[in-house]
């Protein structure tokens, strides 16, 4: 047996029993054997011969990262090649004769270089600030990763948008509002003194795909959070994310003042209010220099806010803004508003809430929009807000975690419905008025942009639960630093990364990853339908409801069905919502034959018989549509199943477990909403639909007691 | 570079990098490279040529653990020598040339038999069930992780309990009751379709050192774990479970038939009722075979039981024993109960409960014992039931978690306190009637005999959060195994696999474990103190508590500290629990004089200045004891910091940083304490006993916002 195969044997006995039941943990981060011995040794002695200017704590993450990638890779015992080097530089400090050649100055204070030099034998890595090294090194290693050619790697690399975070609904007491992989990953009780690796480990990740901001805690937030009990515990996070180039945020409570037991008012223009805060923000600033600011959820859902003193939501946000404002902090303030009286097309309320103060906002508060309307739907219009406030810095906020998309058993590749919305246009500035162009400024020359993910991270041992979950999180980043980056090659480069190289696995895997976004949108809410869900924990189908307190709670209120048809009107003839749109949208949409199908039941009420584009009725239609889902299920088992060779044993069965979760699910959301709807639509299901399995009082009385992701005290 | 060193070197280049995080999921399991080549040349072909005889789940689960063990310590490459040999097999299957040699007559169902034969060429593990063969196989493999000598290997070995099972406080929202671990392990959400890799890995560890059930949820039960939907996802779990060995039990809430919606009554002399729990039993059995039976707390702390109608604990449990008999079912009835009227010395009352009831409780009814008549402290004598009911099976429950020993934070070998407890002669037959002579039936020839540890397993990626928390659950295995065992054994067996055999480690960390836990009884009850944690959490000290619903949840009705002096009398002039004990220890004990001093203030009320053994005053020696325990962690912290070399990185920083914050709470546990008393005492703090750094109000002022282990609805 030769040397090579011994150690290659050897090393794969040893990888087989560490990795047990603890395969997932290594995100993207999972430096993998090259086993192309061309690639290998293509690569192997620029990370043998590096050298890495200066001695910061960043400096000493981007050494201790080359070191685990040489390990990873197996390059720990060749032989440098004299020759071939890699240089990590902040420009100003390269030695001069390399400094001349490196001309970083469109780069920005993030942006990287990774330039070839001296004959392809001199790679080097540069920029205008120490994080720009680190995610350069993380953008050459992810060259590695995927056994790209390097020998001419010229890349030119800056995040398009600039506060690109991470929001974590985590409790206090450690669960996670909408979280489906475990519990909360901060550890209160033991921090400050404890510092688990996870936590190091966290920032390595983010810091990788470009984020750079995270929000601890829950927007239903808990005012202890203020406390110097709980600052001292943040402030050993943030020691933790800071070379990585990570800034912790907060939420604030609005009633904060109130409960911490120190005035008996929260109003905002109240003196001691303003001093209140100004007090907070400057005890936290004393621990934590380079702390981020709030984010704000008020008079939303039962949240404190500046309404209860009759002041509005500019009144909040720059009270906020001015006390963090001298530390180069910011408000995130929400935009996921709507009002416990209000009658209205809830689709509507926080446009009409918000538009007016366009313009009013401090330099320092950023708007944070939901990518619709409603609530992380499978499927939403983009929302009417993004473009309708030309004045107003909008961050768009996507919801990672997969409230109403199946938990964490079903895989969706969340990066395809990020880029839809971004892709959309909004008109707001004539033609190619995309939302990505909302966010990142550029449609109105906005001085603050920002990006918010909901985070699906928890304690499960690869942190997502679902091994796919790891895509969606990462997709975010990827789309956080550049919106206009096509989801196909997303999906592409995780699964190089994170399973294997060869053809036969990333392209179907790519198609099957594409694809599951429209899957899951089929066999839950097709053509526009949404918010269909059971109650409370949102698992699995609940058309039927329609006893809950607030009518917009009720899925009925949704989907309107009757006898006459199903859908909501929201053009002139009901909420007319469309007409926060730009005219185009507004105009195109306000007739269903010139509406996109995806949007169909969004905007119009129709008839069961009204005949869609391929003359078949809307009825056969949203039938076909449920079925076409479950196939679609049934197909990515298939594709899976023949994926075995190129996967671990340990995230191969995972992911078929998850599967057949999923498909069983998908069944059940098919013949739960169809037996539903049926007895509206009194017509026969079309050929190829099965009936279903139970009748609908089975449907209607499946319970799922202890669904994860609720809060225990609702 | 020798082919050897090449390879060891690649292989900790790997290690360390796949390690990341992730160590101590491997628990006693993490089979190590045997460094030692002379050793490893005596191991290696044994290994590398088995002979498994039988085809079974549990079959397949020794070759696979043998496979794992040969890849973890390099072996898999080796050439096998034709010479040596390891056959496993049950007994009446072994060879017929091998069958006399190997005699397992007086084995058990359960024991094994590890036998050199043909000239130490040959080594036999037999038994007369394929378990037994599993239990021999870690019992192997547990010698070649320490590097013993396996020449002559001649082992025997069976258990001394039948029914050695962990009891997890586990709530169906995976919040655990006392649990410092994060989240309850069972994803109930997502059984019975998902099985996570750590089912089986648990029940691997558990078999590996002899565990033979598990009690999936909290004994504060919930009803609904009996109804189809989760019996479905215990059938999942128990089916990981039953190549293991391992039975599953559930705890069963008296009030179910009520509250599950089919009776009005949950009289257990009804005639519905117990066909209830029958039909209840049938259901479980049809799924679940080897179902292991119901652990039920009754009549306690505001659980429902027999009382509310007139009913008596025997009533009870045997309703409930009736209704699994027939399926060989066990009922496990706990005896920690207390009233919420009884102004009776809480200590007394399960011995009052209990005692007049011996003998009638039905054949397959244990009645299951805490150590102590208290509540898990951090020293109790013996619970006062323990060779009161000769007539019938008493089980011992012991609690790994450390809900009064500093959670998952403090380092505290709790074996030493199991083996206390377990050592302590009752007295009940004579002289020698020691509990673990109680517990394990030879005292009084009892057929079913049994042990609980309440666990402190959670989602953390270690299992137990401390490092040091998985020697508690290892040690409460090899006790519950064996009663009779060394803690001082089981340290150094512990200490071995899981870190070094190096003896400059092995021998301090011995020392340092079994001194442990007097290091947690001086920092924090002393002397006989007890039950003066601070409220609800029973986190950090809160002797001044006084202000809470019932007397006996307070710390001051433990401690009665007054001008007068401090201790709790339970002497004939006081509440006489001691007439509950043996007369040689009634009698012993009455008298402070003769009372061992570590339990002196659990039996006696004395003056601050009564004199010690040691000629200083009760308070002298209180005072010292307090800074002694702080002495003592500052030399754990001491002796830790010279291991480095012998550990791996992350254990060795996570334990560091777990010692600051034990010594950190040890001083806390001694100002707090030492303040508050010297307000009766009045008396100078001793030499050598610094003054508090804060005031008294300062220590009462401490708050833990969501300390762990809380039910939330509480």
């Amino acid at each position: 047996m030769n040397l090579k195969k011994f150690i290659s044997l050897a090393l794969l006995g040893l990888l087989i029993f560490n990795t047990q039941a603890q395969e997932g943990y290594e995100l993207w981060l999972d430096y993998k054997e090259i086993q192309d011995p061309t690639v290998e040794k293509s690569y192997t002695s620029f990370l043998n011969n590096t050298e890495v200017i200066g001695n910061s704590s960043t400096i000493q993450s981007i050494k201790k990262e080359l070191q685990l990638a040489r390990a990873g890779f197996d390059f720990e015992d060749s032989e440098p090649n004299n020759e071939s080097k890699l240089i990590i530089g902040v420009q100003n400090k390269l030695p001069s004769t390399l400094k001349n050649q490196i001309n970083t100055k469109n780069l920005g204070e993030e942006g990287y270089k990774i330039t070839t030099i001296n004959n392809g034998n001199t790679i080097v890595i540069s920029g205008n600030s120490e994080i720009a090294l680190l995610y350069g090194t993380y953008g050459f290693l992810r060259e590695m990763q995927q056994w790209n050619d390097i020998s001419a790697l010229n890349i030119e690399d800056k995040p398009k948008i600039q506060k690109r975070v991470l929001n974590h609904w985590d409790n206090l007491d450690r669960t996670v509002e909408r979280g489906y992989a475990g519990f909360s990953i901060w550890d209160w009780h033991l921090l400050p003194e404890l510092i688990k690796p996870e936590y190091k480990d966290y920032a390595r990740a983010n810091a990788a795909i470009g984020i750079n901001g995270t929000v601890l805690t829950n927007v239903n937030s808990n005012a202890l959070i203020l406390t110097p009990h709980y600052i001292e515990k943040v402030k050993a996070l943030a020691e933790v994310f800071r070379p990585y180039g990570i800034q912790v945020y907060l939420t604030a409570r609005f009633s904060a003042p109130i409960e911490l037991g120190d005035l008996d008012t929260a109003d905002p223009l109240d003196e001691n209010v303003k001093k209140w805060w100004k007090n907070i923000a400057d005890e936290i600033y004393a621990e934590i220099p380079d702390f981020g600011g709030f984010l704000v959820k008020a008079d939303s859902e039962g949240q404190p806010g500046p309404f209860q003193y009759d002041r509005t939501h500019v009144d909040g946000a720059n009270m906020l803004a001015e006390a963090v404002a001298s530390h180069n902090g910011i408000i995130m303030w929400r935009a996921f508003v709507y009002s416990e009286e209000d009658p209205d097309d809830r689709a509507k309320q926080a446009y009409d809430q918000f538009i007016p103060y366009d313009g009013k906002f401090a330099d320092n508060v950023m708007v944070q929009v939901k990518n619709g309307a409603i609530d992380f739907q499978p499927r939403e219009p983009f929302h009417p807000m993004f473009g309708a406030m030309p004045n107003t810095p909008l961050m768009m906020e996507f919801q990672i975690t997969q409230e109403y998309l199946g938990f964490s058993s079903h895989l969706v590749f969340l990066p395809k419905l990020f880029e839809e919305v971004l892709d959309e246009d909004t008109y707001s500035n004539g033609e190619n008025s995309t939302v990505a162009k909302i966010i990142d400024g550029t449609n109105s020359n906005k001085k603050l942009t920002g990006i918010a993910g909901v985070a699906n991270i928890g304690t499960e041992k690869n942190w997502t639960g679902h091994p796919f979950g790891q895509a969606d999180w990462y997709g975010f980043g990827r789309l956080a630093w550049d919106p206009y980056i096509d989801s196909k090659d997303i999906a592409q480069e995780w699964l190089k990364i994170n399973f294997s190289n060869e053809e036969d696995f990333v392209k179907p895997m790519t198609d099957l990853l594409i694809e599951s976004r429209e899957t899951v949108v089929n066999y839950m809410t097709p053509l526009g339908l949404h918010h269909i869900m059971a109650t409370s924990h949102h698992y699995g189908p609940g058309p039927w409801v329609d006893d809950l307190g607030r009518p917009e709670w009720n899925p009925v209120y949704y989907h309107k069905a009757d006898k006459n048809g199903i859908g909501f009107d929201r053009t002139a003839s009901g909420s007319n919502a469309l007409a926060q749109y730009a005219k185009p949208i507004a105009e195109k949409y306000s007739n269903p034959k010139t509406t996109p199908e995806k949007y169909l039941l969004w905007f119009h009420h129709l008839p069961w018989d009204y005949e869609m584009k391929n003359g078949k009725s809307l009825w056969n239609n949203i039938a076909l549509h449920y079925q076409k889902g479950v196939e679609q299920v049934e197909q990515m088992q298939k594709t899976w199943a023949t994926m075995e060779q190129y996967v671990n044993e340990e995230e191969f069965e995972k992911t078929s477990m998850l599967l057949a979760i999923q498909l069983e699910e998908a069944k059940w959301w098919r013949d739960a909403c169809l037996s539903y709807f049926q007895q509206f639509s009194e017509m026969e299901l079309p050929t190829g639909v099965p009936e279903p399995e139970h009748d609908l009082e089975y449907y209607k009385s499946i319970e799922r007691p202890y669904a994860p992701g609720i809060n225990p005290s609702w």
